[in-house]
């Protein structure tokens, strides 16, 4: 086990409530937190090059090591010099540890303590994942920060289950430390527990000790409620430490960062802003704009004249609705584009808001906005509990 | 008719046997022949961006009219502004005339002296298209080069059918002519024929008192082979007038551009490049890169190391290879971005040719290396032909 406290800094700069800003010093740059990662999952992210990644401000890209160790395999990233070199961004990445998308990609998946075996959606060849074996693939991939292999239960899942299961992902979490060799990459553990309080606890007891340079919170965004879901982040966040920066894993819709972001959460990741591009939506602080509908065919404004991205900058509406219409590829490729401005937009101005210790006035008048006026409860709610500060 | 021949001045500067290089203005900026037009079919050269088009040196863009009147309608392209505020590609536009797509995508059509009715392919209701409506349409996609609406027979056609069909095509040029108003657009007649040369020579015989700024050779590449093909483009090209631009309709294998250089050509399109290029083929000037065959797959080499475009100053065979397997966006997108820049390559390295005073000798090293070895025939006899000056 190597662990590079210092190579991976996490400086605190401003705070308001529990939400902070941060600056967190990477092998390949530092980046400021909080953030939202985009989902290269095959070593691209869909529709977007590297360079208009850095155009909209991208900082650290995630990759997925289920994916790219089944096709094109670690020994082809590795021989590039890993994801900088094969993929084109030369900036930070993270890589996750294969186990989500054991759960819900992998057909036939046996889940045994010593790992888990399962047939490849690829090419259906059986193949085996382990805290080892996926540590492995993530030094060859040479991601900056890499995940802890875990079990990230269904939803429903018995209590029971999660209980057993997430006792079982922190034994893993040691195997992983084990045979970590590389000390340029930090590997952040994950908390379990799902929308049970006294699981997280449980969970967090159990990890807290190994000390990780960061830590993240998974097990949610799974099919539970907004309602559920939301207490088990507070819980969470505010019992991670606050030196270190965390991660809430797979969740990225526009709410969910505000409200995370307020609860103290750092990182964010999800498809969503490029899978809901090339199904035809735009994001805006209106809400979701749907591409597919008659209203935009005739607009000749942007979609949003206050946003920077290309498509904003150059298109209006009609012609990218006219796009999504005749299937044309531009039309996915500039709402991804539009949809990744819009979140990372969306965090800068969250960061701004607490530097000027405004955030939950900011939060408020965004909520009031884009939920046309009704802001669910759950929302109010993380916003309040984020304004206490611990 | 207003036909501005000023506006459209077309300046030879070097010459090499029949070729030559010359600078054609146009009122959105002045390009250099011989030159390469991306199809931009919809309103978009499929998978580029504007910005990337002018980054490899794209100088005008085809449009099509069949499409655009289809969907999204020309009177959106016209609130626009047309094309360039459109599509936002701010360089120089030529729009065909609907002609040969109604006759190869239209169903149910019917051919009468007034024009075609048809069925349209997107929504199936019934479609007008004559030289009148033609001219208004183009008009309202407001590209800087439009071109007659004719027919462009099917091959093999009846030589009879061919010969009343060109003469019809004269009399619908001089009907767009009569209604043609805007002096900003250049109309360019069509030359058709097929094959056959005595045809040809009637239908020159009927378009050139016409005196347009601007003449195509239209009707071929439609299945007749290159033995075929190329004694009809060196009759027609050698026929057309010498100070006015020559453009070889639907024509684009890298092979037919050296060829049809060498025989006077100086315009040329085709969707060939982006369409190889979303098939997973890469051009080089070995030929024609198979991304989905298994050797590109583990080579950490670019498609071609001399070639500047994005993908080559990028991304390795291996790479492009795992998102063409992969599905991924960006492979096509690359592919296509590569191919364009190679048809652009391939005309520059021809115009410092002509330039040079050796036309000749690039031609036939740049085929023995494309080819193989083996040259075919038709190559060697059209660079023959055209080294022979008139």
């Amino acid at each position: 086990m190597r662990q590079n406290a210092l190579m991976f800094e996490f400086q605190v700069e401003s705070r308001d409530g529990r939400a902070r800003v941060a600056q967190f010093h990477t092998p390949r740059g530092t980046v400021t937190t909080p953030m939202f990662m985009p989902v290269g999952t095959q070593g691209t992210v869909k529709g977007v090059s590297p360079q208009e990644l850095l155009d909209i401000s991208s900082q650290m890209i995630l990759a997925n090591t289920y994916h790219l160790m089944l096709r094109p395999g670690e020994g082809l990233v590795k021989a590039h010099g890993g994801l900088p070199g094969f993929t084109a961004y030369p900036g930070p990445f993270l890589t996750d540890s294969g186990g989500f998308q054991v759960m819900s990609l992998g057909h036939m998946r046996k889940i045994t303590e010593e790992g888990v075996v399962f047939k490849s959606h690829v090419d259906g060849r059986m193949v085996d994942l382990s805290p080892e074996r996926s540590v492995e693939v993530q030094e060859a991939l040479g991601a900056d920060v890499i995940m802890a292999f875990d079990e990230c239960p269904p939803f429903p899942a018995e209590r029971e289950y999660i209980g057993s299961s997430l006792e079982r992902t922190v034994r893993w979490l040691e195997r992983c430390l084990t045979v970590k060799s590389r000390p340029e990459q930090a590997l952040f553990a994950i908390v379990q527990g799902g929308i049970h309080l006294d699981l997280r606890e449980r969970s967090l007891e159990l990890t807290l000790p190994f000390h990780t340079p960061g830590l993240a919170i998974g097990g949610l965004a799974v099919g539970e409620s907004k309602e559920e879901m939301y207490p088990a982040v507070a819980f969470t966040a505010q019992r991670l430490p606050d030196d270190r920066p965390r991660y809430l894993m797979g969740v990225g819709h526009p709410e969910d960062l505000v409200a995370g972001i307020a609860l103290g959460v750092d990182m964010f990741d999800c498809v969503y802003p490029t899978r809901t591009g090339r199904f035809g939506y735009a994001l805006t602080h209106d809400g979701r704009l749907n591409m597919n509908s008659s209203a935009p065919r005739s607009e000749l404004g942007p979609i949003d004249p206050e946003c920077d991205c290309y498509a904003c900058r150059h298109y209006s509406r009609a012609y990218l609705a006219h796009l999504v219409r005749a299937e044309e590829m531009l039309g996915p490729r500039m709402l991804s584009l539009h949809n990744l401005r819009y979140l990372h937009r969306l965090v800068e101005e969250a960061r701004q808001a607490i530097s000027a210790g405004a955030l939950q006035s900011w939060a408020t008048t965004w909520a009031r906005r884009y939920f046309k006026g009704s802001i669910p409860d759950w929302f109010s709610q993380a916003i309040e509990t984020g304004a206490r500060p611990l």
